[in-house]
């Protein structure tokens, strides 16, 4: 009888282990060449560092075999970054668009790839160019899901970063004009990055000359001198819609629609422009890809542009390319569903708190823009634009960026934006620990203006 | 006793099915969140091409949910790639370095990298800059495996490719002059990118000039025009090691090393200059990554690498980046053994099978180097450059591009490399499957001459 029932318990166990086996042996795939690499990616995951910091498998001492460390948030120390320094000096100076991290460490399995070690290693794609069609079509299909631009009779080209692409719009545009260099132009308050270039890569034609406005008013348009207008919109720094101040036959126009994504601003109309720049920095959150991409109407523009691109670097890394087509799939595998409303979300949430702190100062004022209807959401809503553009009211508060520093707050400089020292910008994209420090040192510089003891 | 035999052998079984159960959830490692990436890659790397082609995970049609379909190697065909088309076009023009995609093949394991969703999303590494520190250190330590550079005492800067890099050096080397533009010399033959680049860019303070050695006799050195000298060395086209040409207070230097490795070239000595580049693409084969880099003695060069950097595309992509670390790790990882043992062969075979052919004609003849020592391999050898520099030898023949062509062999056209037409370069370093092609078409031509019967 024992036995009997020894016998059963015996064969039902072997029935379920056999099943497991079977179960196991068949339907699971079984990792091969991946494996290694996916451990070492899982392992640099599974580092806790208290949810103040990450560790990557290129961290520091992973070639003498130490494991990933972590790399703690501004404000953050120790080895698992569980120690907040206090009162530390907060960063809000870059537009390091960390707020999306968290969305894509959710999306960890389906924006994950692995690069194989005889990836594309060809200078040159099947169609023998420096450009994956595949990720072409995502980013076409990107576009028509979000409605932010038409994408119909446009060239697509991919640079490093809207950096490389501006580089080569501008030159592309300039570089035509055989007498007088080209004018390039913007409106103040400008990403520096338009004036940087210029005056560094010093072409032969091209000069900067600041604010479009001002050459409006002051230089009678002779219809002759070549003139280049960036339009940023929305705008760097102050997340403000923007349209093209100049016109005319000899007016070529750049926008740079880096920020035209429905986290900062409502998407009003697809906007249909000979030249168009996009950034995955602030499509996705991947700054450190280095990929952007435009849009162009004209054909001697884009093969310009390309010619510029192959001189320069010979395209984007075929890694990147791989990386980016698989977060874009992505973000259109809802049509955006997802990550737009988290990142609209987060940006809303942390406007709200800017918002309630700085409405009970009177030494600061930041821009304010009315709502408007957004085609994305489908509804009127607010604009959460990337930064803070704030001015300092006071008479005496003459450097804005000064008196922040004063208060432990690193902005950027009101005059890199060409604008005055009584401006500052205040990123508000990056991760959320710098965030909730930033409002924390606002709150007690806000406080001590409250209490009439603030320094000045 | 028929019941006791029943339960021994269920006993057994249990035993043997639960160790395969514990051992199969204890010691075996779980892919979690890397599994879907990992399984996307091996199905691309199961795709059966027949050994001639490859499907990659960015192929044509995998956005619409279809299986990566083969790429097919040049002159083959179908969806398997099986099908070779008779007396096709050869292309033997870039030097893409497909020659090395055997080895990653074989390497599967090893340099496969699995890059996760949220990997390095800021500009930035943890200490502010641009460039990830351990691909900094595994480069140095390559240099030192290798012994084909000095890395004391040098920075190192990382750049889109060589190319970028070189924009970068010229720039920096030249923007320092007030009065006249510099003077971009290098020696015939010499790579046309120098060219492309200063003519295209179009610096105010830069002037493409030729060869040096021309430049030497034309204009007496005047110790006050800067002078800025591209030296390839081995040389591309023809394999060369080369040195300056001119000095002088006036006279700055560009080495390009980037084929300064064991598969091309002895390596007679470490490299030791103020300013050094050297390319992925030609250490790894990775050219679809690019990423390079450069050697630099002097800060303030270095400094305004950084700006040009900096300023053309914020640094190389972090996916890159962590790319090259890992192929890099494997190739340190046995000193270089594997990589250029296995390179070095592959090239040499190249060019017994070339010099075999090649040595029946009159017609045709190509660069001879003597054999050197070679610190690297620690023995006398050949080199064994990266493409035959081949000169049509009969007075009628002209333009050898065109003669070439004529026997469906697409080479470099000589002027390209500001060389006389009787000029034409032929790659080497592509796919076995192009180099058999070469031979196959390169066979035909120099027996048509045997036969007296070519057709000029």
């Amino acid at each position: 009888m024992n036995l009997r029932l020894v016998v059963t318990v015996s064969l039902i166990l072997n029935l379920v282990l056999t099943i497991y086996f079977l179960y196991n042996n068949s339907t699971t795939w079984n990792p091969t060449w991946t494996s290694r690499a996916a451990s070492e990616a899982e392992t640099a995951a599974s580092v806790s560092c208290s949810g103040h910091g990450r560790a990557f498998m290129d961290g520091l001492g992973v070639l003498d075999g130490y494991k990933p460390p972590c790399e703690c948030n501004n404000c953050y120390t120790g080895k698992d970054c569980s120690i907040l320094l206090v009162d530390c000096h907060v960063n809000a100076n870059s537009g390091d668009p960390l707020f999306l991290e968290p969305f894509w460490m959710r999306q960890a399995e389906s924006s994950a790839v692995l690069v194989s070690g005889w990836n594309r290693m060809s200078y040159f794609y099947q169609d023998g160019t420096f450009v994956s069609e595949e990720l072409e079509k995502v980013i076409r299909k990107l576009h028509s899901v979000v409605g932010n631009a038409v994408t119909d009779d446009r060239f697509v080209i991919f640079g490093g970063g809207t950096t490389q692409l501006l580089a080569a719009a501008v030159h592309a545009l300039s570089s035509s004009t055989n007498s007088s260099p080209a004018r390039l132009l913007t409106s103040v308050p400008y990403y520096s990055m338009y004036k940087e270039q210029a005056e560094f890569f010093d072409s032969a034609h091209l000069k900067f000359e600041g604010d479009a406005s001002e050459w409006k008013k002051s230089e009678p348009n002779d219809n002759i001198t070549q003139v280049i207008e960036v339009v940023t919109s929305p705008n760097n720094p102050d997340g403000k819609l923007k349209g093209a101040v100049l016109d005319g036959p000899n007016v070529k126009t750049i926008h740079d629609y880096a920020y035209y994504w429905p986290y900062f601003s409502p998407i009003t109309k697809p906007v249909d422009e000979e030249l168009s720049l996009f950034s995955l920095s602030k499509t996705t959150g991947h700054a450190g890809s280095r990929f952007g991409w435009a849009l162009v109407k004209d054909k001697d523009v884009f093969e310009r542009m390309k010619t510029y691109i192959r001189l320069s670097s010979m395209g984007v890394s075929r890694d990147t390319q791989l990386h980016a087509l698989q977060l874009l799939k992505v973000v259109v595998g809802d049509e955006g569903e997802s990550i737009f409303h988290f990142g609209y979300q987060t940006l809303k949430k942390r406007w709200e708190t800017l918002n309630q702190i700085m409405s009970m100062s009177t030494r600061f004022s930041f821009q304010t823009i009315e709502p408007e209807y957004c085609n994305y959401f489908k509804k009127v809503r607010d604009f959460t634009p990337s930064y803070a553009w704030v001015k300092c009211e006071r008479l005496e508060d003459t450097n804005c960026y000064e008196v922040f520093r004063a208060a432990k707050i690193t902005g950027r400089e009101g005059k890199v934006f060409g604008s005055e020292e009584r401006f500052v910008r205040l990123s508000l994209i990056r991760s959320q620990d710098e965030f909730d420090q930033l409002i924390h040192m606002l709150n007690k510089l806000v406080s001590e203006e409250a209490l009439g003891n603030d320094s000045i």
